[in-house]
């Protein structure tokens, strides 16, 4: 049987560039579907549309409303391809009304001169001796990721007292696990908690307004991965008059950074 | 007479969701226009917009294809408005074919709990007691703005020599001096020089593909920042196969994150 991202992400054709999809129960948040999932079918639709050319660079979703459970359209549209670079144009909506609007850079890859300059956060216990973080009484989607913290951190705390700062590391990959892709990465990337959640050790109404992930692998690279872990971090910056920034980082079980992404996040008191 | 930024914004109505605009000379950048100013043209048409609701929380502009001299039309359209955010489509376009796609949100920002989570860099010096930073051999735009770097620090160096790193920290502001707003904070998040010609101390080609602007401030923010400095940094999480990331953030003169901006750069050897 397929994994259950794959079958969230599975989309049949309808006309040129529309693709028809149904969200899945394994993916349920709070209110419609993980935006992790609606990203990774946004970008799944790019994908294998047939005049795709190179590999992601980046994709930027804006959460334009809610989306229902059942059935969607996504349109992915190449607005314009150049020698080594692609951008699209991607929507998914219900009833014809935009539920989430995206674009997407595609880019021929070649090797240049390169270096790392952020470093993955040192002193992490190998993912096997961590404890899986619990999911009782998370939504649905939760279950679909294996997250294990670092010692003393948890996914956030639930006693209101506010903390100093809003910084996680954990482990993170598919559940069950799953060999790493650019459809897989699209969804991690929005796997973290809202940071005001972590911040203010309590659960809000919230939601993501927009999220921009950068891929700084090839297919290649993510094919190295496999179905191991990832290590992540994320962070915010500021939290004011409703909206908070959110940034953060994924990294090979090798200590290559993979994805970086960020968003601003409505948030209530 | 208008400020220059002024001029290189303005743009008149053509029909529903269209106007037409020149590009100046002022804000030239090696080939085609500087991209700041290409995102503060599409974000000034969403602002001046008859429906707008709100203001700015996101900007991410997707750099399609150079801009060539001369004139452009640009396209604002509102994709979808809800009772707190407005969610919009862009596009800068030359004889048809699209140079620049982007998306923005505005949101009616209402007060909240916030707090602040980064701090702006420690220990500079006032802008009066910092040199400006030379123009002399570089593109047009960068006498639009008056950057003064922290001490031992530059632009970039030309000597070929690698560092170990690519932060800056500068004071920037408009030159003439400008008051703030969503506009000019638009173009200010796109002026840190690219990462790539820190790191490797040399200019290199380069071309931003994706920037994505978050707004922190809103109006009455931007209005009490006056035409004083900004304090600005900027830094790269990783250099990899013709690919940067690029991260800054702009400070009020008074310690106030009000906005952060990333990008992914392409790059040459």
């Amino acid at each position: 049987m397929d994994h259950p991202l794959d079958q969230a992400t599975r989309i049949t054709p309808m006309a040129d560039h529309r693709w028809q999809g149904t969200t899945q129960a394994a993916y349920a948040n709070m209110v419609g579907p993980f935006g992790g999932i609606t990203c990774a079918v946004l970008l799944h639709a790019a994908l294998q549309h047939p005049q795709r050319a190179g590999d992601p660079i980046a994709l930027t979703v804006n959460f334009a409303g809610p989306v229902a459970d059942g059935a969607f359209e996504v349109e992915a549209r190449p607005l314009r391809t150049n020698r080594s670079t692609q951008h699209w144009s991607l929507m998914l909506t219900q009833d014809g009304v935009p539920c989430a609007s995206a674009s997407a850079v595609f880019a021929q890859r070649r090797p240049t001169w390169g270096a790392p300059e952020s470093r993955p956060p040192a002193g992490m216990p190998a993912p096997d001796a961590l404890p899986m973080a619990p999911s009782e009484g998370r939504p649905a989607w939760v279950r679909c990721y294996d997250m294990r913290f670092a010692p003393g951190e948890e996914a956030f705390g639930l006693d209101g007292h506010e903390q100093a700062h809003s910084e996680s590391r954990l482990w993170v990959r598919d559940a069950p696990p799953r060999p790493l892709d650019f459809v897989a990465l699209a969804a991690l990337a929005d796997s973290f908690f809202p940071r005001v959640f972590v911040r203010r050790r309590r659960v809000a109404p919230i939601g993501t307004i927009t999220l921009s992930t950068y891929f700084h692998a090839d297919a290649a690279m993510l094919a190295a991965q496999g179905d191991r872990h990832l290590l992540g971090t994320a962070r915010a910056q500021v939290f004011r008059d409703g909206y908070h920034d959110q940034s953060a980082t994924l990294w090979s079980h090798d200590g290559h950074l993979l994805a970086s992404a960020h968003q601003m996040v409505y948030y209530r008191d």
